[in-house]
């Protein structure tokens, strides 16, 4: 089974693409897609348009996004949640079934801990995927979040929307 | 000119559409794309499925989106900006130019002042558009919307989303 790993944001969006096999983990692809300012319909459509791409050549069995991070910002909140719309919206449009994770979830499944730093993550992404050298951040949250997909989201499986919870202005 | 106005929201998107023939403005249909709870990806597709039947339907040729309330709790204003950019997705795959207004912009263009209570958007989209009765909430603020962006979105024409500031939660 092949999954894409969705973290978006308006201004960087990182995806990862494993193949799972078994219990094994394979990886296949990564990368950011960063948008340029201008008029947000533009930059949604920059973002459907590279993700477009992705999947067209990766061919994704299932899609596993990233419940982004709240700012304290209503705006930036704003901003991100369309960016996240936009992302979702392309993997539905491509049929593929889209699984949500929180960062609290994905550090859980990837490193074992919720409140695992920014580095492990990337170093527990590196050794889990065997890469010789560590992924961009957003790059490597994009494969965690594939990871923990793949783990079947902490032994929940599949879609896991329902139940999350604020806490200091984050989802959890 | 034909123009689809756009009051986007997660439980309940308003969609309007009229054609300006020089200075005047005629009612072309409207009405409200309600999404079942459920999954997020399943309602944001919803939310495409039915806004991309309205444009294939009525074929307008440009839209003008609501800037939607932002929430004072973030978990909302998420789910709003993922509806949002839902909306904007939609639009922009049907190679349309998107222009976005603010609440006070659009009060402002239809009623005169920015802080014009709901009924009155009603009332003057009501008389605006010469209709029989009055279009629902939803409904009459994507008018209202598709009329502020067919007066040129208060003379400062085509797109604006720049220059918004927050007032008390509220995008201004």
């Amino acid at each position: 089974m092949r999954i894409l790993g969705i973290d978006p944001g308006l201004r960087i969006t990182g995806f990862g693409v494993i193949d799972k096999t078994g219990s094994k983990l394979t990886y296949v692809g990564s990368g950011c897609i960063k948008t340029v300012d201008g008029e947000l319909p533009s930059r949604l459509k920059s973002i459907m348009d590279h993700l477009n791409e992705v999947i067209v050549q990766h061919r994704p069995d299932q899609v596993a996004v990233e419940q982004v991070f709240v700012n304290v910002n209503p705006k930036s909140t704003l901003m991100l949640g369309q960016a996240r719309g936009a992302a979702i919206c392309t993997a539905v449009l491509n049929n593929l079934v889209v699984a949500e994770y929180t960062a609290l979830q994905i550090k859980q499944a990837v490193v074992g801990k919720g409140h695992a730093k920014k580095e492990q993550v990337q170093d527990m992404v590196k050794r889990l995927l065997q890469l010789a050298g560590s992924p961009s951040p957003d790059a490597a949250d994009a494969l965690a979040c594939a990871i923990c997909h793949a783990h079947g989201g902490l032994g929940l499986g599949g879609i896991s929307t329902a139940g999350y919870r604020m806490k200091r202005g984050r989802l959890v």
